[in-house]
């Protein structure tokens, strides 16, 4: 047979056509949206260098799909390192376990994870080169004992703890008598663990190669990644990359990790260090030095050659990289090639400069930063170089650092900011009635609770950064402390640090930096903006969120939850008086004594709004309104009633009812499952009064509004758990109603709309009869992942870690939505809904708006925006502008293969 | 133009299409189903007997549709009757307030109820009569009286109690002095009211045709008729039938109600009594005697027309009917017929007996008998002719009649059963911990809780008669007595009797009579099993309820609920230990105890089930198993705690731990959305040792049973609340596992299949893949329902009753399914289940599996079978039996219309 040079680009050959269908499929395949199915992020770098020609060593990816079926089927992959290695031989005219140097194939092995993550484990150097045979060179001992370090850190079972110990051993003494351990020494003690574990040691070439591989997955899949990869809602998936290795055969021969920009500004300057006589292992064992590989350099003739190869990859990429390369024999070669890790501000640079020059398109450019990494940038930072003290480590809730004084209550909270000092509010858990004091607190710390906990959810709403779950610290509410992971006692008024990006609480006042959105910021977000189709609304529920909405620049208010308004102080007790009411002409009576204060946030709202421009478009440009979509009340009435003795007793005091009364209502209010309750529009048909006056306060504010600014103001009210056409039959005409007799009552008709919130199965399944009635939908995700799983959030967490650990759910439905499950009574709401009336508008609100797979799912289908916490709409807005890119793409191509 | 004799019948003619187009439809349409969409009972009768040629009255019949739509819009029921009245004056050449007594058009206007329902308001007769004219004659007089007493009766506001105020006082004079009332002092009475009221009372007789049908519809929507037809599941809709009045003209004219059966029995024996002088009213004036019409009179020549107009009628209508007939001018007319009211067992002989005669076909007498009405025979009622004495009245939660001794507890009436006494279970509310007590107990009785609530859903299942929610009296669990509603008061070990079917309690022994499942009703269900397609199976879970299963002739166990198994004494304190273990080793060991327990149970179910045959098949005839589906445990773990103080210190007794534990775990284990928390396959996959040994009793009590009878059994192991493809994966590798294990310690293979509940909308959704899976899917339509809806069925109590009586819902979807919604997600996942596996067995469990609707669904939709409880199964045959009849109809008209 022809000795044929196979790279993973080639495996799509008839011969390995016949092994996939063995079940042995040794594909490469691109997934869609731009993601890497199957084959992984290193897999998929190679596939491109490839494909540009460029020359690399052979290499194989195992797949996925065939590392997951190997758990179960052990002998899988077995069967798969086999092809594996016979496909390398053919390509590399080598063979494995041969003699003769020049004959012998070694192979690296490398993870390659289907999603971008830190923390995998390294890649294993030499395989293949008999890890208990005795060196015959140097270069051979250097890559035997840099590959048994890494297995022995690797493999986690008593074998691999043996091997480890008796290196240790080795090169502890060998450290301690200041020398370098002696090859003899070393094989002795391998010849010892070998023999007392025959069976397990691998015996050949092949077998090396197969327990390198099962090392390597062990590794991947240790606890303490796995814990990671699901804290940060990365795939568990990865495939697995073996290569022919380029190994050192002479004097001078190293390998390089080497970049072209400064992966801190992204300026172009050439970085990294040729390491010599490594093969990336720690070994201290013979004469390694390096030699740095910079501009002041570039002059050497080695070093102009392996910048060369740098600038290959990077066109052949289209993206700045950091570039794989060893010297072997002398000669430079490019081994891979990995997107460049470098901050945001960086990687808008690099993007915008690439573009500008030329080398890339603006589409490309855009394709180019990580939506996700621009919360580095919206948010202020701990300065990186501050000294610091931690005092606690807990979930990163919501990003961005800051610095105020401890407050243990609410009240304390706003006390605090009363007086024009920030407040870090710190409770075990918050709660709805929490709410004024975190608006009033600049950052929340608690010291329990989940990513989705209350705490969590609220803080990132409102845009302060947040730690939840910070279990190693305490917080007696009684004694009005915080007793830090060191022991150390803070009280009130104590200052501290929050860094809520990376979920850790310092002690005292560190640096912070503010966030920068000018410059290459600005201009990113242009490009952005002029390509995208999807509007990006935020979530706002106060007029201080509508102002941070505006500087986020968003296209309109897609969720304003009314709710919040009647939790502030002197309202909260008329909402109390109003749910304790025995009448409706009590009710109404309570209701009037709050239309003017929900009135009043309207009004600020509005306005807020009316000069509203994203951050390209000046506020004077705009005539009509921008859309402001407010929800009517939604919690159910308990909620609002006080939780404990103390509130009862306040509450007495305010209004003179007795505390029997208020507990007798709160227990004819109570709900086995809330959740599944009376709340929503079930209120609203059940005490049409209340959401009477909210639409009215609604009405009111908007004319008079208009009337100041003379733009018209177009409201959207939403209708939420809408599960029957009735009730919104129902309901709208009494919000109509009110819009008639305001028109009548001020000679002047608001404007406004009327839709729902799609957030029961029923109603996604009811679509056409509710879209013919409604003007919008706004599917609630939150709520429709809880019914369409019939799994409550709140008590989600007592599975949801196992679960995704044991890969039941792939991800956490509440953080990444279930485009299987949730997403697809989603387009059967939206298909339906626009086949009774084609001018619905559609979104998203609730927690997946600013995830981006949605926002993909969201463009894919048609919906008309996403809305989301003001913080996330720059980051939605370059999703919304990628996934659009990526949807045209994903289009051509489908037109490419049915022309074909 | 030409005089035209129109009735409902014609008014598909083309001037009536153009008032159709004007929005004012006075259609008639024939449902599908049988049901009478949109013109009601009433008009469906008389469009049958004019189809027929019969001559009857011309009529006219406004549809439901329109009057609902005239609530909102009152205009239009205006115009409806204006249009009907032209449309009457043509047909019957008369002319509505012609002075001319053979000129005059008089109407009759009655409730056309879209179904079948006891107790609406009584016709109007005579309208157009001018009610507040003077009478020009003794019938005028007669008419205008009638009329007069039932407008007031029905009209309930202002006008109508001076009305009938007025009316009532110059009655009572004239009865209190032994005479008529002179019919100027009626009139008098009227003017006076007419003078304070000249806006209201109608001016002329069209506007009196309008005064009528307001009051008429006024008294359908009375809150007590509305009550009534909210408890009974009976529509509210109604349309309305305008018919010209045969009025009496001459001495001997009259009316009679007239059938050829007994009601009763069912045999052929014409009754009917022929009332003179009279119109239906009360009225004491005039004349009034009444002639029977009966086989002893039918030798007279009027008696003879009457019974033929009667016959033909009946062939008409191709059923027995009751006619309605006047005798005007002395010629018999036959004016309209309903289906005759009789009971379950005359239903069954009159339509045996047409069948057999050749009347009418098997599929018509099958049509011919109410599902429902079979329930009043499979159950023991109370003798109609015994005296009692009322102590309660509520809810008839569970039909039947049962004698027995209170019990105040649970364990009251297991002591009470021991001794074979039966036991009445008295208690404010039930709970699940209440379970061996409901069974041990012969009846159960509360005073809280609705149709839905947890006592009444057990006790249907178990077929136990019930009365819940009876608030007019009292239990007082300390002093242990009932507090009935006339204040008598009864103690432990009193008897009472309770009449589920009626939902009344009783002192003492009052004599009730058995159920007899023998001779025409064997026949009846014989004829429905040999007709009907669909399945027929039932939810049980004890081997009593197995038994009572076979007797009511299902074709298997549709739903056997594991865990009703471990509240038994002396399990139940080993599940809790289970539940209280620190480990898996722990839990084991209690399961190894649990163990030997399960198998007993589920070898008896095999054993009963293997011993199977319809009430139309010796069980000797077959060889393999029936199928049992056997579900896996579903409850949260807490609900298997105890609730109270008491509970927690015999379980401290019990097994010696610490109340501190037990309360700390139960703690652990409360959830804040039990319905939405971590039960069914969760559990299972949180600590699948419980269900390994729950499939390791059935295979082993299959295997056990197969060795003593000599039949293959073949379970149907059903997992619980699956949302995710990967927990059917896990847990069906799980338990092949325990298959394989068991036949190698036994030497044989059980056989088996697995499947799963379809219970969240996610399993639905995602049919396709969980499809390919599972060897059968069974609808769980309860939780599916609540999770479709976002409602909780415990909470949706506090506004179910609103909703249905707003028509926000159109019935309680936990009564009756929501085709609409949850059919539809049941449709969904039946296609997609289908598509990916078309072997895949589907089946419906839960509340609805009895329903009618919800059984046609099934039918239409190809549905394997319905599960009920016990004692719905007969009802379930026959209505499956109807189905398939309709469907077969539908298809047959279908493929007509596709052929014209």
């Amino acid at each position: 047979m022809a000795r044929k040079k196979i790279s993973s680009l080639d495996l799509s050959s008839p011969e390995d056509a016949d092994a996939a269908q063995a079940d042995l499929a040794l594909r490469i395949g691109v997934g869609t949206y731009g993601a890497t199915d199957e084959i992984g992020r290193t897999g998929h770098c190679l596939d491109q260098l490839t494909r540009a020609g460029l020359d690399v060593p052979p290499a194989v990816v195992i797949p996925a799909a065939i590392l997951d079926q190997s758990q179960s089927e052990p002998d899988l992959l077995r069967r798969a390192i086999e092809r594996a290695i016979t496909l390398l031989e053919q390509a590399s005219g080598k063979r494995l376990g041969a003699q003769e140097q020049d004959q012998r194939l070694l192979l690296s092995l490398r993870p390659s994870p289907l999603e971008s993550v830190t923390g995998m484990p390294r890649a294993l150097l030499g395989v293949g080169i008999g890890i208990l045979a005795p060196s015959q060179s140097a270069p051979d001992a250097v890559i035997r004992r840099g590959l048994l370090r890494r297995l022995a850190a690797m493999h986690d079972d008593l074998l691999a703890d043996t091997l480890e110990e008796t290196i240790d051993t080795v090169l502890d003494a060998a450290e301690s008598a200041g020398e370098a351990p002696s090859e003899i020494a070393l094989t002795d003690a391998l010849a010892q663990v070998a023999a007392q574990n025959s069976e397990a040691l691998p015996a050949n070439a092949a077998d090396e190669v197969l327990f390198g591989a099962q090392a390597l997955l062990a590794a991947w899949h240790a606890p303490r990644l796995q814990k990671h990869r699901a804290a940060t809602g990365t795939s568990e998936q990865t495939a697995l990359v073996l290569q022919e290795l380029a190994p050192p055969m002479q004097e001078g021969d190293g390998r390089a990790d080497l970049s072209l920009h400064d992966p801190q500004t992204g300026e172009r300057e050439p970085g990294g260090t040729l390491t010599f006589g490594k093969l990336g292992a720690e070994s201290p064992l013979s004469g390694t030095s390096s030699w740095p590989i910079d501009r002041a350099n570039a002059a050497s003739p080695q070093t102009a050659r392996i910048l060369e190869l740098a600038n290959a990859a990077q066109r052949a990429m289209r993206r700045p990289v950091t570039a794989r390369i060893a010297v072997s024999g002398g000669k430079p070669v490019l081994l891979g090639a990995a997107p460049i890790r470098a901050t945001a501000a960086a990687s808008i640079r690099m993007a915008l400069d690439a573009a500008n020059a030329g080398e890339i398109s603006r589409d490309e450019a855009l394709l180019l930063v990580e939506p996700k990494s621009l919360e580095e940038m919206l948010h202020a930072t701990v300065d990186p170089g501050a000294p610091r003290l931690r005092i606690a480590h807990g979930l990163p809730a919501s990003p961005g650092a800051v610095v105020g004084r401890l407050a243990f209550s609410a009240e304390a909270a706003e006390a605090l900011s009363i007086t024009g000092e920030a407040a870090i509010l710190a409770r075990p858990e918050t709660h709805p009635g929490d709410i004024q004091g975190m608006h009033a607190a600049a950052g929340v710390f608690t010291t329990r609770g989940g990513m989705t906990s209350h705490a969590a959810v609220v803080a990132r709403t409102l845009g302060r950064p947040c730690i939840v779950g910070a279990s190693d610290a305490q917080i007696d509410l009684t004694a009005q402390r915080l007793i830090a992971c060191d022991g150390r006692v803070f009280g009130p008024g104590d200052l501290i640090t929050l860094d809520g990006s990376e979920g850790v609480a310092l002690a005292g006042v560190v640096q912070t930096r503010r966030p920068e959105l000018t410059g290459a910021f600005a201009i990113l977000m242009r490009w952005a903006d002029e390509i995208r189709r999807l509007k990006v609304r935020a979530n706002a529920d106060t007029p201080h969120d509508a102002e941070t909405a505006r500087r986020m620049g968003v296209d309109g208010i897609g969720l304003c939850r009314t709710e919040h308004m009647f939790f502030e102080k002197g309202r909260i007790t008329v909402m109390q008086e109003m749910i304790l009411a025995d009448s409706e002409a009590e009710r109404r009576a309570a209701l009037d004594r709050l239309l003017p204060m929900q009135r009043t946030d309207f009004e600020r709202f509005f306005e807020i709004m009316s000069g509203l421009s994203s951050l390209r478009e000046p506020a004077a440009d705009m005539h009509s309104a921008v859309p402001v979509t407010i929800r009517l009340l939604d919690p159910p009435l308990h909620e609002f009633l006080p939780q404990d003795e103390d509130g009862i007793r306040d509450l007495v005091e305010a209004t003179g009812l007795t505390a029997e009364k208020i507990r007798h209502r709160a227990r004819e209010l109570a709900e086995y499952n809330p959740m599944l309750g009376k709340r929503g529009c079930r209120m609203g048909v059940a005490y049409p009064e209340i959401y009477e006056m909210q639409a009215r306060a609604i009405f009111e504010a908007a004319l008079a509004v208009e009337r100041r600014t003379g733009r018209q103001q177009s409201p959207e009210i939403m209708i939420p758990l809408v599960s029957a056409v009735r009730e919104l039959e129902l309901l709208k005409q009494r919000i109509e109603a009110v819009a008639q007799a305001v028109a009548e009552e001020r000679g002047a008709s608001p404007h406004y709309t009327i839709g729902i919130m799609v957030e029961t199965p029923r109603a996604a399944l009811r679509a056409e009869a509710l879209g013919a009635m409604a003007a919008f939908f706004s599917f609630g995700t939150n709520d429709l992942t809880q019914m369409t799983y019939g799994l409550s959030r709140d008590d989600a967490g007592r599975l949801m870690r196992d679960y995704v650990e044991r890969h039941v759910f792939e991800a956490d439905p509440f953080q990444s939505l279930d485009i299987e499950g949730v997403g697809e009574l989603m387009r059967i709401g939206l298909e339906r809904g626009r086949a009774a009336n084609p001018d619905l508008q559609i979104g998203v609100c609730g927690e997946h708006g600013g995830d981006l797979p949605t926002i993909q799912f969201c463009e894919d289908y048609g919906f008309d925006y996403v809305s989301c916490s003001p913080y996330r709409a720059p980051i939605a807005r370059l999703a919304a502008a990628q996934a659009a890119i990526l949807h045209r793409r994903a289009e051509q191509e489908a037109q490419r293969e049915q022309g074909a």
